[in-house]
């Protein structure tokens, strides 16, 4: 399991998301570590991250599957490319689609637990599957099918 | 055009969502308007709902998609029901999956539209086609696969 967060190295230009910038001071602040196999994230819901009292907005579920998608697209980048993270040029990813199914409801005063492998490289197009649970019980899973940003879409802010 | 928008006719204790709960005062007020063909919403977004400098974060995209889908199955669900929204028993709709297609970057200093249509209704299930545009460009579109609300459900929290 590597001990930083895969955002941490994104450069500062690409870390102002709201899920997983480290430099966005109001946002979700998701991070993902990777083991080599599987990237893992946790995350406790605030108070107001409700849908119905008791139960976490599915909105910021399909968020944290989001964030955590790009964040471990972006640490197998490295993997593949037999780089360690902060070696130049930097992998940053963004998502193309977004798939998320809500299996049953998802309880707001639990730690959520997210899973995310890497179902296909193919060029700059990485598809991560990601599941989410809480207590033990899966919640919701999604897909996501992420890009890679190259620098000339970077200075466009694309 | 309804001069109301759907969710103000939720019951209290299902409008407390974060995304478009009146009663969740930290949320983000999504409000659907119906005008007996389309549900139409307008959002926007705040400076820290970034994605890359610029351009609008994802996660906050699929919230919108998320809660005016709903919206607008509740909506049409009064209008196949011959009722009034406000008249009883309440329709409440939640999510049960979400896809989201990001076509291009969202401009963040613009006022996003969002237009749904009701692709079917059958039985408790309502599928919502979404889409969000700004300076009159589609940015993403969204089907939103919803499901009612039955009042047991609400007891449980689910």
């Amino acid at each position: 399991m590597t001990q930083r967060p895969i955002q941490d190295f994104y450069p500062d230009e690409l870390a102002v998301c709201y899920g997983c910038g480290r430099l966005n001071e109001h946002g979700l602040h998701v991070q993902t570590f990777w083991d080599g196999k599987e990237g893992k994230a946790t995350f406790r819901p605030r108070p107001y991250h409700t849908a119905i009292q008791g139960y976490v907005y599915g909105g910021l579920i399909a968020s944290l599957i989001d964030c955590h998608g790009t964040g471990t697209a972006a640490a197998a980048a490295y993997q593949q490319a037999g780089r360690e993270p902060g070696s130049q040029p930097p992998f940053r990813f963004v998502t193309g689609t977004l798939n998320v199914r809500y299996l049953r409801p998802t309880p707001i005063n639990a730690e959520l637990e997210l899973r995310a492998t890497v179902r296909e490289i193919k060029g700059r197009k990485i598809t991560v599957d990601v599941t989410l649970s809480a207590n033990g019980e899966t919640c919701a899973t999604g897909e996501v099918i992420t890009f890679q940003i190259v620098e000339q879409q970077v200075n466009q802010g694309k």
